[in-house]
Formats: structure tokens, C-alpha cells, sequence
């Protein structure tokens, strides 16, 4: 299996290019939990739901997250009881969380919830929650310790950071099928996702840490800082605060003792030469996936850095 | 306080005339919870929704239950994730139950969740379930014990029915302020709701029971049944079911230990002596709610009734 360690819109679009060039069936998409929340007594999984939304072809694509073509009438109403309303749940969307809900209410582990879900939309990639325990991530800011979506989504990113914390709720242990899948893989993909709150809190899960620094498995990352900024989301603001610095350098930095290589911007081919005297090997392409086509050409490219990596695994690869 | 005993759809449109006729806030419903039940996680409260909605008049009128121009999208997706969906959820009727739920895991009661509903809609008369405590009513068919709204709803009454379980949870004490509101009411309203599954639950609570043999208060029915039919729903095969007669004249006996007089309709006008005969005074008008006139017209008549039995309450009245 080709196993990405994923967060919200970049990986899920990062998975669809992937899916476009290899067998969808051999994909297995990590997904962080730690933007997971109780909201109106529903649990709600946003980057589950973007991943498998955005795979099952459902996605708003111009919001990247959400399903196309939803209302709000639910919402609308909810709004009317009083009930707060920062986070907007489309109809369709409603279902998710509400079918989600019930299942765990029921006994399900969030990863059956997970794969049921996929299945019914049609999603051949696997989708695996990290864990299957709460694992909030909470952001350390000027107007107190917030859950990442309240600092994200309801504060609209404006109070001033000064740490993360991850597993806000206690240890957290892999999902069940995590370990023998990262065990089994072929090539461990750091999808182009915040490497803080997005790909942090799957690695820092200590067995999965543990896991990735001692694997023979090629490990690759793709950049999700271009030119000092993000395509999407909070990513300079908080690596920052954590004392990462907020380039595609930094990001590798942050990966160094559990990449092999890293795949970076053309826009940042100047930085290649730092990240490769760090014995990272490093591939420097066009990273920003406007249509399938970059897409596809990004998934490729990161394919090949493995394969470079690791050339007996290189001719299974594609 | 004119307080009425209610089930669904004929009380709801019965306290609708009542309001138009004498001040909403001198009006209290005590809403059969009878047909409460979860699905989907989600608690559903259906006689509280209907009587809400319908003095919040945002009720769809030609089904009489559900919310005004609603929609479909998250059942919609409900099936596409293989969720039942043999009970109707509408987006805006969601929300109700979102929020109720909540609450409630919040640590509410459902009187207070009742509460707010009302107040959010802008209702002026007081609702009450007529229990915190679950109070499902199972119906004994050929198919084996169902939930009522799987005998209504999911089966469509179509199950022959053998015998009616109320409170199948276990005991159900009063809400709060029932017995209080009781005791303090001018007249106690029963409905024309069903005897069996709506008034039934309510009358079944035993403080209920006693208060209302024991009252001062004039207690006044308005048959559900007319002509032997009834206008909505299944009470004639419940009232076989567990031995009633379903005739205006059968629930004038079902209620005879508890009522001081009951309107009937004009069409039953032959079975007034039998009904005087044991005596409950019988009050013969035209029953049928098809607008607000009628629903005004037999208001008025009921209020009347009750002041014939206690004419010092009369002037009060209107």
C-alpha cells in the first residue's frame, strides 16, 4: 500500500491526483483527528470528511470542504433555537455527522464509522482515522487555549498563538489497522497538509513515530509551504509559534528524522541545496494543484522521489 | 390556566382555536411523549413538534405534522449512507431535534428543552411534555411489541393489533409542573386526540389520574371520534384493540371515571342521551376543524360546556 498521512484539503486533493495514477485500491489515506469535535451533540470529523468528500467527488470545490450544491436550512433553523452557528453545517453535510453520531452512540469504533462511510460514497482509496480515541488539538493563544476550530473557524485565525497542544485529551492510541498498515507499506507519503495541526498530531502518536524513524520504507513529503506562505489555512501562523520556521527548509527540518526526501516548489529551488546537505533527498517541481492534470503530476513526482529512494520498491510503485 | 391534555395534530389544531378565542398565555398544553423516540441518535418528540409548530404556525398544514416548505437534503444523503428512513426528517424539522438532543445530553430536561423551543418560536402558550422520564407506548400487533411510530409510521398501521403497552419503559412521573398546573387550573381541557396513544399515556401517569378524579376543576372532552371514525389516524382499530367502543360514545365510557361533560358532534347527536345518561354533560356542535372558524367555533363551545358544569368559573372564561 502507498500510505499518505493526511490532513484536509491539500491531502485530499494530493490523494486525488495520486488515485489518478496509481490503483485507487492501493492507496491508504491516514487522516488527522485532531480538528474532531462535539458540536450540537454531533460529532463532527472535518478532515475525514474532506478526504473521503473529495474522493467520492462530492466536495465543494470552491470551498474545498463541505458537499456541493448543499443548504442550509437545517442550519438556518438551528440558528433560530438559539444554537450556535459559527460552524456552518450544510444539509448533506448534516447526514455525515448525524449518521456518524448514531454509529458511535451504537458502539462503532470512528474507524468503522470511517469506512462505512467511504464505502457507502463509492471510495475505493482507504480511509483510516489515526485513532480512534478523542485527540483534540487545542491552540494556545492571547484570548485563552482554544480547540483548533474555534481558532480556526470562529476566531477566523485572528488571536495572537504562542503554542499547540496536541492530544488535548490525553495519550492517544493508534488506530487499529494504522500500525500493521504502516508496517506493510510500500512508500509513507506527508501529504502537502500544515505540518503542525494537521500531520502533528499523527505523528505524535509515539508508536507511529516510533514507526517511521525505524522503517525501511521509503518516507516522502511534499512541501506545504510555498515561497514562505501556504496554499491554504493557518500554516506560517502556527509553525511559527511552535519555533518551526515557515519555508519549505523549515518544513523539511521539521521531518528530518523521519523523511528520506521531500518534494518543494520550483518557486523554492534555492532552498534544495540546504535540505539536501541534511541528507534529504530532494525533488523540486511545480507543487500548486490547480486541476487533475497538476494533480497527477505532483503525485507522480513524489512517486518517483521514492522510487529514487528506494529503487528496488520503485518499479511497483507506478 | 385552561390546561389541555394533548396528543398531536386534532390538539394542536383544537389549542389553536382556544388561543384565537381566550389569551394564549391562559393556555397550557400537556403534550403526550408517548411517541418520543430516538432514531438516528436523535431524540424526536413528535407531539411536542406538532403543537409547537402549529401555534408557532410554521406547521405544513396539509400533513399537519412537519415544518412549512421543508426539504429533504440530509434524509436524502441519510439513505445514501444506508441510515433508515422510513421516518421522515425535513432540514428545518432537523434542527429540533439537533437541538433537543443536545440539550438534553447538556443535562436539560425535556421540559425545559420544550420551553425554549416554544419561547425561540415565539409561542405564547405553555408547553409541557407530560414527563421528563421516557415514556414509549408499544403497540402488541401479529408482527410482535413495536414502537408506536413503527406501527403508525414504519408499518403504516397495517399490523393487526392485539394490545397497546403505555409508559413500556418503566414508571413515568409527572413533569415538574403538571400536578401544580393541574391543581391550579379553572378547566382541564382532554383533547380530541386519540383515547388509546395520546390522551392515554398522560391519563396513565398515576398522580394524573388521581388529581383528575379527584378535582373541582371542571374536566370537559371533545371527542375525537365522530360518526364512528376518526379524523386522523388510528384510534378506532386502538380502541378495539384494548376493548373500547369507537364511538363518541365509547370515549365519553373510557373517560366516564374522569370528565364532568364532553362536546360531541352534531352527526353523533343520537348518542347524547346514553352519554347524559351517565352523567357527563353533552354538548352537540359541528366538531370538524377544516379552518380557524371551526376551530374557533368549537372552542368557544367547549368553554361553555365547562361553564354550565361550573358556572361560577364561567364568567372567568371568555
Amino acid at each position: 500500500m502507498i500510505v499518505v498521512l493526511s490532513g484536509g484539503v491539500g491531502a485530499a486533493r494530493f490523494i486525488e491526483g495520486l488515485a489518478a495514477v496509481v490503483a485507487p485500491e492501493r492507496i491508504a489515506a491516514v487522516v488527522n483527528t485532531g480538528d474532531d469535535m462535539v458540536l450540537h451533540g454531533l460529532y463532527i470529523s472535518p478532515d475525514l470528511d474532506i478526504v473521503t468528500c473529495t474522493l467520492a467527488d462530492v466536495i465543494d470545490r470552491n470551498q474545498g470542504w463541505g458537499i456541493a450544491g448543499d443548504t442550509d436550512a437545517c442550519m438556518q433553523w438551528l440558528a433560530r433555537l438559539g444554537a450556535p452557528t459559527w460552524f456552518k453545517l450544510g444539509d448533506r453535510d448534516l447526514a455525515l455527522h448525524i449518521y456518524r453520531t448514531a454509529r458511535l452512540q451504537a458502539g462503532a469504533t470512528l474507524s468503522q464509522v470511517a469506512d462505512e462511510i467511504r464505502q457507502a460514497l463509492g471510495v475505493a482509496v482507504s480511509i483510516i482515522p489515526m485513532s480512534d480515541d478523542p485527540a483534540p488539538t487545542h491552540v494556545l493563544t492571547d484570548q485563552g487555549e482554544l480547540h483548533f476550530e474555534e481558532y480556526f473557524v470562529r476566531e477566523r485565525c485572528q488571536p495572537v498563538v504562542h503554542g499547540v497542544r496536541l492530544h488535548a485529551a490525553g495519550p492517544v492510541r493508534p488506530a487499529p489497522a494504522l500500525l500493521p498498515l504502516l508496517m506493510s507499506a510500500e512508500v509513507i507519503i506527508i501529504a502537502p497538509s500544515n505540518p503542525v495541526v494537521s500531520v502533528g498530531p499523527i505523528l505524535a502518536i509515539p508508536e507511529v513515530r516510533t514507526t517511521l524513524t525505524t522503517t525501511n520504507t521509503p518516507v516522502v513529503a511534499v512541501s506545504p509551504i510555498v515561497g514562505g506562505a501556504a496554499i491554504k489555512g493557518p500554516a506560517v501562523p502556527l509553525m511559527k509559534a511552535v519555533g518551526l520556521t515557515p519555508t519549505a527548509l523549515g518544513v523539511a527540518e521539521t521531518y528530518a528524522d523521519l523523511i528520506d526526501g521531500i518534494v518543494i516548489d520550483t518557486i523554492d529551488a534555492e532552498l534544495a541545496p540546504a535540505i539536501q546537505s541534511r541528507g534529504i533527498a530532494t525533488l523540486v517541481t511545480d507543487t500548486i494543484m490547480r486541476g487533475m492534470p497538476e494533480k497527477m503530476a505532483l503525485a507522480r513526482a513524489t512517486l518517483e522521489l521514492a522510487s529514487l529512494i528506494a529503487p528496488s520498491t520503485a518499479r511497483s510503485l507506478v
